[in-house]
Formats: structure tokens, sequence, C-alpha cells
């Protein structure tokens, strides 16, 4: 979606993607070298908030010479520090776009992100944070990961995309052998992202990330965040991101006097639909910033 | 809902309420003793489906000398087995009621259930099946069960029920000490689900019956159930058994040759809506019975 020619045009646009405070990709976060001890900090790590995230993209901003953005975008938790970056420090981008993001953490993504952190924390290997890294599909992070999958795409898609197929041989395991092997083509599907997740990502990041996401209340904060104008998109099959909570960016920027367009999409790929979604999502990225100024 | 009074009136009605076979309390299931062995057979007992509840079911009704049943009422499992159970045996059920439940197992649900079984198998007491049974709300059966919960209610319910609640002091742990630590009612919530199951259900009987259900299909039977009249329950919170497949329930009756009727209930409590709300099931129960001769 970003480059020449693409809903976000590099030809037209100068494009910053900067990583999150916290996470494992490249900012300071929970495997960073702790100066006191010359360790990385591991649980020792301080609380983290999506405000302390977006505080860390101004930062990256002042270093960078940059007084406004023209376009600040966000998806998931994107959307959440793209929103308390606005809400902190005003005027600090013309417009905005939200993507399947929340004013506020619900109490069934909190369960979910929940049970995901304690899936990592109970693996023994996780060692209270001083963990080896294990690239096992059924580690803490793994099964995490399998977690995750589900809260992320949709019931109605995998209807479609898997039904009751079986793995085939000669990779199908014998009923026999092992009733709990994978057998399923959807079982096999969350292998494949357990296994290209675990081992890849910090677990220590992960939850520090996740926790930060259930804090996330944007009324907790006496500064509104204000555009010149706003997009919201989400998506109705998302369960994690609901549509109604997109609704509610939309109302809320509103009410702060934002003119925003709302733009919910029929896209069946539940919340991560805005990374496979192009037919959908492309158009209405590329129209919404084709009138931006 | 079953008593003297109750939907299912005790005063009219005998009511035969039979475990499933697999299950720990009451029937052969992995933690009975293997005659061979003079242990429990935990992952030695064979490859169970719902076909081989249903059986069981049968042989309980050929003991009693119950030649036909008036009604055969299942919820979730309990329906897939009701379904079974008519599909296998013939004229055994004169009506029946499905509530919640599936012709066949979908690939969400089968995802939601494959990382249970795997949250269990992967916690080192399980000890490949040689399990000392655990407590700890964190176990693999504690956090299977935590997952199940998330599973069985609804987004919807919750938003009502928890929104963002804190945990009060002094129960409250302090947020600096372990920042993951149970902060959020909801979270308190899936640990007191977690609690009440872990070390009361057998880890090996879970993942027998869980398997069961993803392997069931009716498709695959040649015999097809047939009543005099049929009832199918659904409820439009229900993200494990979800509506349109209590529609296909109907439509699949119909399509045998079963009047059925079709009721949709407005219910927020999702899956278990059929154990809390009996204000809309209830009423719903008891009239159809009451139509039944």
């Amino acid at each position: 979606m970003v480059g020449p020619g693409k809903p976000i045009d590099t030809q037209r646009w100068f494009v910053i993607c900067a990583n999150s405070l916290g996470s494992c990709k490249g900012s300071t976060g929970p495997c960073t070298n702790d100066p006191a001890t010359g360790k990385p900090y591991r649980l020792a790590f301080p609380e983290l908030s999506i405000e302390d995230i977006a505080a860390g993209h101004q930062q990256l901003l002042n270093y960078l010479g940059i007084k406004q953005l023209a376009v600040g975008i966000g998806c998931s938790m994107g959307g959440m520090t793209a929103l308390a970056h606005a809400a902190l420090f005003e005027r600090s981008a013309r417009h905005g776009v939200m993507i399947s993001s929340a004013l506020r953490a619900e109490p069934f993504a909190i369960a979910i992100r929940s049970v995901q952190r304690q899936l990592v924390i109970a693996d023994p290997h996780f060692n209270n944070g001083q963990y080896q890294q294990s690239k096992d599909v059924n580690s803490g992070m793994g099964l995490a990961r399998k977690l995750g999958v589900i809260s992320y795409r949709s019931a109605e898609e995998w209807r479609v995309r898997f039904a009751r197929q079986r793995v085939k041989a000669p990779e199908a395991p014998s009923r026999q052998s092992d009733p709990f092997a994978t057998e399923f083509e959807v079982e096999r599907y969350l292998d494949g992202h357990a296994s290209r997740w675990a081992g890849s990502f910090d677990p220590c990041s992960y939850i520090y990330l996740s926790r930060a996401m259930d804090w996330f209340d944007l009324s907790a904060h006496t500064g509104k965040p204000k555009f010149e104008s706003a997009l919201v998109v989400g998506v109705a099959s998302d369960i994690l991101f609901p549509l109604h909570q997109q609704q509610e960016i939309a109302s809320f920027l509103i009410n702060c006097g934002t003119p925003t367009q709302f733009a919910p999409l029929p896209s069946i790929q539940g919340h991560d639909a805005f990374l496979v979604d192009m037919e959908n999502f492309g158009p209405t990225i590329a129209k919404y910033l084709a009138g931006v100024s």
C-alpha cells in the first residue's frame, strides 16, 4: 500500500514508518541492555503505555526537525498511538487516518491478550523473563500467536478458505498414532503462523506491548485529538477491534471538531484485513489522501 | 430448567440425563482403569467420536428397556450427540430439541479447540498423559478453560458487565510490582472460571471430548435423523456454534422430512446462554414441549 503509484504514493508523500518504543524491532525495549547492569532489561523494563510510544514518535519528529505531519496514519495499536500522539501533541498532524483501532480497550480484547500473556509467562522456558527463545509452535509464544491469529481473522473467512479440509499425506500424521496431532488444514495454518512468530519476536516486548493496549483509554486525557480532517476505517468481521469501536472513534473525532469520514469495509478477513485486503483498503485510503491538500 | 413446574416439567416427563462416554463424570473414559493393565487408560484410551457417545446412550436405553424416547434434547456437544443418536438409531426419539449445536464442526471452532488441547498437552505437568492434576489458574487446564470462557460468552455481554472496571484493593495487585498480574475485572472473572475448572475435570477426558467435536460431521452418515417434530434453538451472539449453524440444522431436518421450528434467541451471553438465560430459553422450550403429544 506504500510506494510509487500506490495508495500511499511515495512520489507525493514522504513516509516515516517508526517502530514502537518497547518493540524488539529497532527501538529501546525489554531486550535492550540496561546501562545500569549491562544486561537486557527483560522484566525490569519500566511500565510501557501507548502514550510512551507516542512520545517516542514525537522525539523522532523533533530529531528529524519535523514540526507537523501532513497525515498521521495507524492501524490497530498504531491507530491508538496516532490518537494518543494527536491528543498529547497539539497540531502534531494536520490529518489523521485510524484503521481498525480503538479509543479504549474493551474487555473481550483484554481477555484475549491476558490469556496470551499468561501463555508466554507460563512457558517454563520463559524463566521469569530470563528466557531462552523457542521456535516450537507449541511454546508459549507459539500458542499465544495461534490465539492471536484466531482473534485477527474471521470465522467467515476460514469457512470459505479451510472448511473441513484435512492435511494431505505424506504430511498428515496418523490419527491412530496421535489423535491430537495436526489433522485439519486450519490447524496446519495456525502451526505455520506460530512457527514464523516463535523465536522471531521478543517475548518480553510482546507482553509489554500487549499490556499497553489494555491500559489505553483516550478518555483519560484532557487533551483531545484534533485534525483538519480524518478518516476512520473498520471491518465488520473484526472481532478484536470491532466495527462499533471504529464508529466510536469517528463520533468522538467529530465531537472534538474534526470533519471525519467513516468507512466501514466489507472485508471478510477480520482484524487482519488491513494487511491483506488491498482491494477494499487501497481505494479507500487513496481516495481520502487524494483529497488532502 | 428441569424440575416440577419447570420448562422440562418432571411431573409430566421422565428425564434421563446421561453422562457422555469419555467424560470423567461417571462414564468410562481415559481415567477409568484399563482392565489389561489395572491402570487408567490416559492416552491409551481409544479414539472417541460423538457417534461412540450416542451409541453409549443407546446402550443405556437398551439396559433401561426403553424402546423410544419421547424427546431427545441436547445443547452444544449434546446436540451433536442427539443428532448422531437419531441418525444411527432410527426412531430412537419421537421428537428432537437441538440447542446451540452443529451438523459439523467449523474451522473457527476447530482452531479454538486445537489451541485448548495444545495448552493442556504443553503443560509440563501433563507429562504425556501421566499427569498430576493442577489447580493453578495458569496451568494448561486453567488456560484452556479461560480460552473456553472467551469463546463461550460474548464481547457484547462483557462490555455491559465488566467494561474497564479494575479489581479493587485489597485484592488488586500493585501494577508496579507486576504489570501483568490480574488488574481488570474481566481478568479476575477468567481466573475464577479457571480455578473452578482446573483440578476438577480430567485433562485426558477434556482433550478426547474436544477432538470428538472436531471430527463430528453428520453428512458422513448414510442414516439421517428423523423426528415427528423438532425444535432448533440458537443465539445470535454465539461465536462458537453460530446462529447460521442452527439455521443449517433446521434446514437439514426439514429436508430430511421433519417439521422443524427454528428459534433464534436475542440472548447476549453467547454460547453459554442456554446455561444462564432462562428468561429466553425457558418459555421457548416450555412452549415447544407443551405442543408435544
